[in-house]
């Protein structure tokens, strides 16, 4: 990789190589998101489908369809399908979070948001499914369908979980699937089926998908801790005082002693949350070398994703979504 | 029609004919329900799903592709889904509902119940697709996409047209389609379709299924102002009491004199409501004869829904949907 495109961040690169095809995803959102009968709809979807995010999952379908040799347009339409599915899980978690985060204090305010997010959520999922039925394909139907199934299983499973101490490893790679990689590796799939890809690639970009979106989630789990560098820039502890079980946590909860884990039911368990307590964590976490663990685990997913990627035909574009993989973890390594 | 059948309500002898076929959907509900990673969510599906409503829209699914001939099985797959979109909107009707209703008390309880709502309900609506998947038939999806796209459309309408007097006869028509009577129409369409039925069959299945949810749906929101008799048991004033602009009032201030005009922007815009008021928005509904037009039309949708069945092939299960249109309407009759 010479200096000039290392400079140059990987999704940026996509975003360049695609800027014609994105183009069109981003008008066919904005023609979709339209409402004949409710004008609200796009006022509540603009401030999220406008705000200029960056568009990887739809870039990661588009990207998956032309270096598979697609050349039709319906890498489109799933482009735009997989944004909207994003979007309005975006929606429904706002939901969900600002319930708790302002619990206590519901203003009209709130509770207008919280209806306009679930009924406009529900609104793009539907228009999502219109868009897949016009690409003809049962099949990219029957992956977004069952993505969008595990999606919202992931996150009931999360609330399930959620503040108990039991939650192993296992049951963490099942929340993340949920809420972070299953739409991932739906993206890439996707790309693969609309373009007549061979089994063999389409396997291989589902399981590019999957492992970039876990280690994607482990990196922001791990950064919500510091991670191994101090230089993150990101605020630390936000998971901690919301009492969420993630990777760092779960494996020093492992390795707990009766002293710590008393310390861990207290702080998790209970919600019982003093000065000094992050402090505390933050030391545990590093002297059973959770931290160090995690870091490891993340590297480990983005090594598989790039591997992966060898089973599909090599292509500038395939060579950014290797460095995409990079790029994921660039932040912990 | 005989002593003997006319005793029994049209919905009950549907629910005897398709017996055998209504216990294979509820034997897939329950299956499809389920969830291997997340127990949460029969958990919370079970008291919706399993509360023994009359389960009226898998029944016109069923119907309507018995009546045009069907001896497939995939009409069991498209009635469980029809019930799961139900379901779905239900929780996500509850989020929106609940807050309103706790407005200034929320619990933890409530808050666990608004996440548990949204997810679960995306769960069914993705588990919904699956099963539509499952029928190999591009045109059911398309069907049941619109279908979604048109009850979150309809739902968001509401919110943006709530408490507004300016809101006419054609936005309630609107609202109503949405939220009720697409679901309606949706199910008897896609029974036709699954069938292979002819276009005009599916047509008037269509057409049925629209006329009968809008019966419905006014029915509903004249019984609110306790119809034209007053031997209905269900208790008056919720809507008035909520501001919904529902058919009987939209009549009323269309025919509302300056001062008629100014209570109902005290009572409905403004919410400034008073002992006393309930009576007198009833007295301003008779004066304009309001609720006898609104009557007028329920009844006329009903016949409408009777009609369109002209157009599909005569049998005992023709019987019984023409039956049910009358049993619509048979309590404001």
């Amino acid at each position: 990789m010479g200096l000039d495109t290392a400079s140059v961040k990987p999704h940026e690169r996509l975003s360049e190589a695609l800027s014609q095809e994105m183009a069109a995803v981003n008008e066919l959102i904005r023609a979709r998101m339209a409402s004949e009968h409710a004008p609200r709809i796009p006022e509540v979807t603009a401030h999220l489908v406008e705000a200029g995010g960056k568009r990887l999952r739809p870039m990661l379908t588009l990207a998956a369809a032309r270096i598979c040799g697609y050349e039709g347009d319906h890498h489109i339409r799933l482009a735009a399908t997989v944004e909207f599915i994003h979007t309005a899980t975006l929606l429904h978690d706002d939901v969900v979070d600002e319930s708790a985060k302002r619990r206590g204090r519901p203003t009209a305010n709130l509770l207008w948001d919280n209806k306009s997010s679930v009924l406009v959520g529900d609104y793009l999922f539907a228009r999502s499914f219109q868009l897949m039925v016009e690409t003809g394909s049962l099949r990219v139907l029957d992956i977004l369908a069952n993505a969008s199934a595990t999606i919202a299983e992931g996150e009931v499973l999360q609330l399930s979980v959620a503040q108990n101490l039991a939650t192993n490893e296992e049951i963490y790679l099942k929340v993340i699937r949920g809420k972070t990689a299953a739409l991932f590796s739906a993206a890439t799939e996707a790309g693969g089926v609309i373009a007549g890809a061979p089994e063999t690639q389409i396997k291989a970009l589902f399981d590019y998908g999957d492992a970039l979106g876990i280690a994607f989630q482990i990196v922001d789990d791990l950064l919500d801790y510091g991670g191994s560098s101090a230089a993150t820039g990101k605020s630390i502890g936000d998971d901690f005082r919301e009492r969420k079980l993630t990777l760092p946590v779960i494996k020093a909860v492992a390795a707990a002693n009766d002293e710590e884990r008393a310390f861990w039911t207290r702080v998790i368990e209970k919600g019982d949350q003093r000065d000094g307590d992050l402090e505390q964590a933050l030391d545990l976490l590093h002297s059973h070398g959770a931290l160090e663990a995690t870091r490891i685990e993340a590297l480990a997913w983005a090594a598989r994703a790039k591997t992966a990627l060898n089973a599909v035909p090599a292509s500038d574009l395939r060579e950014m979504l290797t460095d995409l993989a990079d790029y994921v973890v660039a932040r912990i390594s």
